[in-house]
C-alpha cells in the first residue's frame, strides 16, 4: 500500500485520541475549520490515518509549556500514515510532512518522533550510501576487523604542516582512518586546499612506500558550491573520504555532496543534542538516521560507549545497531551505513562495541586511547586491534592480553570505564 | 576584534563557571586531556573565551537527563566568543562551532542558545536577502501597507486546475500574496510543473487585465538540483517567489536556492517546534533567524498572534521584531527580512501586528479570515486593509469600522481572540 508511517510518543491536554486526530489533520488535508474544498473524495485520497494508538499513562502537569492547559495529560504512542502520493519520494518534503508543524501544536505538551516507516519506492530517487562498509574496506585495501581511527587534536589551531606531521606519526603507527575535527573548517590558519595538499602528500607517500592506504575524512562542510570545489580538490589529490556536518548543511546539502564526485561520505552529527536531549521533544536516532542514509551518508557518528557526552550507553548501542538495519519496511536495498564510535574511547570500549553489533563493520575512533599508550601510538593501534580480535574470538581482553603484550600494556594504563549496557 | 559570540542559558551539575570552561574548550582547542600540541601560543590564537557569565539560581534537580549528577544545579547565562579565523565566515561551519557538540555535554543539564553576535565581515560571503521588503513591494507593483496574503487550503489534495480556480477567486478578491502549503510538494496529484503553469496562467491573465501582479510563493522545497529546476520553471512562467522549508533543506540548501535565479525566498520554518518548544534545550528565534537571513531568506514565518500553535504572543512579537533588526553587531548591511504572520489570523490580529512592528513591512496571511467574510473574499481582503489603515492612523478598529462597512461586517463575524502581549 506504499504508505509512509511515523510513530510518535506524545502527551496531550485533550487526550491521545483527539490529539492524534489533530496531528493527522494538520499534516494532511485539515485546516482549523472544515472548508468546502475538503471533499470526502479528497479526504479519502489524501488524509493521513491513525494506524495505531496506545494510551500509556495520565499525568497532571504538562511536560512542555503549551498554550492549552488541562487537569489531565494523557501520554501514549500514536502511529500515523500518509499516502505516498501526497508528497512523492523527496526527502526534504518528507521532513515537512512527518517532522513539520506538528511539533508546534498546542494540542500536544510533548512529542518525540521515534520511528519512520518508508517503502522501498523511496530507493528510486534516493540511492543511499554509495560505499557503506564494503566500499570503505575496498578503498582501504585488503582489510578485515573494525576500522581503527582517530581525530586530529587540537580540534583547531594546527597549521597544514603541523597537521601533516601528526598524520605522519599516525600513519606510521598503522592507523586505518583519520578525520578532521568538525570544528576544523576552512579558516586562514589552516585553509582547506593547503591542508589537503599537505596531508595527502604524507598519505600518498606512505601508500607508495608501504602499500597501505590510510583514509582521511576531510571536513568539506560548507555551502553547496564550495563543498563541490572541496570535493574536486580531494579527487585531484587522491583523497577518498569527505566529512559533512549533517545538521549544518541539511538533507539537501548532504545529498548534493553525495551526488558530486565519488567520495565516501562521513556523516558527523554535530548539533545532535538539539534533537535528542529532551525526553519531551525531538527525534530518536533510529528514526533520524534513516533520512541521512537515504541522503547518502556512508558513515554515521553514534557517540562512544562511556563517552564524555551525555547519551546513556543503551542509546548509543541502539543507535549503532540502527545504522546496520535495513532502511525500508518492504525490503529493497538495505542502504546500510557504518556506525562511528568516538569520544574518550580506549581498548575497553572496542569489545563491547563489537559484541553489540556482532560484526566488524564499524569505525572506532580513539585519541588518547592511541597516543597515550606507553609503547607509543604504534602499540596503541595494535592494542586496539588485539582487543577487537579478542572480541571476535569470544575471549575477555584480560585473558587475551596474556599472549599479547601491547594489549597487556594498555590494560595497565587505561582506566576501565563503567559501562551501562544492562 | 572580529569575534563571533554566542549566548546560552545553561544549567550545570558542576557549576556555571566550570561548565562554561568545558563549553569553550570543547568548541575550540580543548580535548578531554590536555595534549602536547595544544601549546600556549595555539590557545592564545584559537581558544574560545568566556566573555560574560552570570549565575541566576540554584536548583536541586536537573532539567534534562544527564550522565553527570549532583546535589545542586546552577542556572545562569554564559556568553562565549571565538576568533573568526578559527572557521572563517561560512554559515554551515559557524553552526558546527556555536551549535554543535556542546548540546550533548554531560556537564550541562540544560542549554538554550539565545543570541548570536556576528561581525559585518560575514556579509562578504553571505550577501543576505536579495529582495527584502523593498524588493517584495517592487515585484508587487505600487503598493503600501502590509502585504495581505493567504495559503491554499486544503494543504494537499487539490489538482492544478482546482488550485488555479481558487487562485482566480483570491486574485479577484484583491489579494496581494498567495502561498502553497508547506505540505504541497511535487506529488502525482499536483505536480509542480502543472501547478505552476495553471496558477501562473491565472495570475498572468489577471495582471494583464487589471495591472495588479499577485505574488504566489510556490513550494520549491526539494533536493538542490530539483530546486534549481523548479526555479527555472518559475522564471519561465514569470513567477517571482519561491517558498523553501528551511529545516527540510538546511542552510546550504537555502543558500543554493538564493543564489540560483532571481527569486524572492519565502522561508517557511516547518519543524521549528523542535528547536523552540523546550525551555531547556534549543535555540531562540532571534538567534536562529539571523542564520537564515544570512543564507538569503527574504520572508520568514513567525506564527501569528493568538494562533493555533503553542508559542505565546510575546514570543511571536519578539520573533517578528527580530527579523527587522540589523543582523551584525558592528553595522554593515542590515540584511532585513519581512516577518510573515499566519495561522488563525483575522482582522483582530492585524492591528496588534502592525503596532508591535511600528511599520507595514510584513506579510499577513489569513485563510478563514478572508474566505469567511459575510461579503465574500473581496470584502474580506478589504476589511483587513481597513484594519491596517486603522492601526496606521492610531484608531481602534471598532471606531474605524463606523466609516468602513467591510470592517464593520468582519467585526460582527470574527470572534475577538484574547491576546497576551502584556
Amino acid at each position: 500500500m506504499n504508505r509512509i508511517t511515523a510513530t510518535y510518543e506524545i502527551e496531550s491536554p485533550i487526550g491521545i485520541t483527539k490529539a492524534a486526530e489533530v496531528m493527522a489533520g494538520e499534516q494532511s488535508t485539515g485546516t482549523f475549520g472544515k472548508i468546502a474544498l475538503e471533499t470526502d473524495e479528497l479526504r479519502a485520497r489524501c488524509a493521513a490515518q491513525i494506524d495505531e494508538l496506545t494510551v500509556n499513562s495520565v499525568g497532571h502537569s504538562p511536560s512542555l509549556p503549551s498554550r492549552f492547559s488541562s487537569n489531565s495529560y494523557e501520554r501514549g504512542i500514536v502511529k500515523i500514515s500518509w499516502p505516498i502520493d501526497n508528497l512523492g519520494t523527496s526527502l526534504p518534503n518528507l521532513m515537512s510532512t512527518i517532522a513539520g508543524n506538528l511539533f508546534e501544536l498546542a494540542e500536544l505538551s510533548a512529542i518525540r518522533m521515534t520511528d519512520i516507516g518508508l517503502p522501498k519506492v523511496f530507493a528510486k530517487t534516493n540511492p543511499g550510501p554509495a560505499f557503506g562498509a564494503t566500499g570503505t574496506r575496498g578503498e582501504l585495501g585488503a582489510h578485515d576487523g573494525p576500522i581503527i581511527g582517530t581525530i586530529i587534536k587540537p580540534c583547531v589551531g594546527l597549521s597544514p604542516a603541523e597537521t601533516a606531521d601528526l598524520v605522519q606519526i599516525l600513519a606510521v603507527a598503522g592507523i586505518d582512518f583519520i578525520k578532521d575535527d568538525e570544528l576544523q573548517a576552512n579558516g586562514p590558519h589552516c585553509p582547506f586546499p593547503k591542508r589537503v595538499e599537505a596531508v595527502m602528500g604524507v598519505l600518498n607517500a606512505h601508500a607508495d612506500k608501504t602499500g597501505k592506504r590510510v583514509m582521511y575524512a576531510f571536513n568539506i562542510t560548507d555551502e553547496v558550491d564550495q563543498m563541490k570545489r572541496n570535493m574536486d580538490l580531494l579527487s585531484a589529490h587522491g583523497a577518498t573520504c569527505a566529512m559533512v556536518c549533517m545538521n549544518s548543511v541539511g538533507l539537501s546539502g548532504l545529498r548534493a555532496a553525495r551526488d558530486h564526485g565519488n567520495h565516501i561520505i562521513h556523516g558527523h552529527r554535530a548539533g545532535w543534542g538539539l534533537y535528542s536531549r529532551s525526553p519531551h521533544i525531538g527525534i530518536s536516532f533510529p528514526a533520524w538516521q534513516k533520512l541521512w542514509r537515504l541522503a547518502g551518508a556512508d558513515h554515521l557518528h553514534v557517540n562512544g560507549l562511556a563517552s564524555k557526552f551525555t547519551e546513556p550507553d543503551p542509546v548509543v548501542a541502539e543507535s549503532a545497531k540502527s545504522v546496520q538495519t535495513p532502511v525500508f519496511y518492504d525490503r529493497g536495498p538495505a542502504h546500510l551505513a557504518m556506525p562511528v564510535f568516538s569520544s574518550a574511547q580506549t581498548i575497553w570500549q572496542i569489545q563491547p562495541a563489537r559484541t553489540l553489533l556482532g560484526n566488524d563493520d564499524f569505525i572506532f575512533c580513539a585519541g588518547g586511547g592511541i597516543m597515550s599508550h606507553p609503547g607509543g601510538p604504534g602499540d596503541g593501534v595494535i592494542a586496539l586491534r588485539q582487543a577487537a580480535d579478542a572480541a571476535r574470538a569470544g575471549i575477555s581482553i584480560e585473558k587475551y592480553s596474556r599472549q599479547h603484550p601491547q594489549l597487556r600494556a594498555a590494560l595497565d594504563v587505561f582506566i576501565k570505564p563503567t559501562l551501562d549496557l544492562g
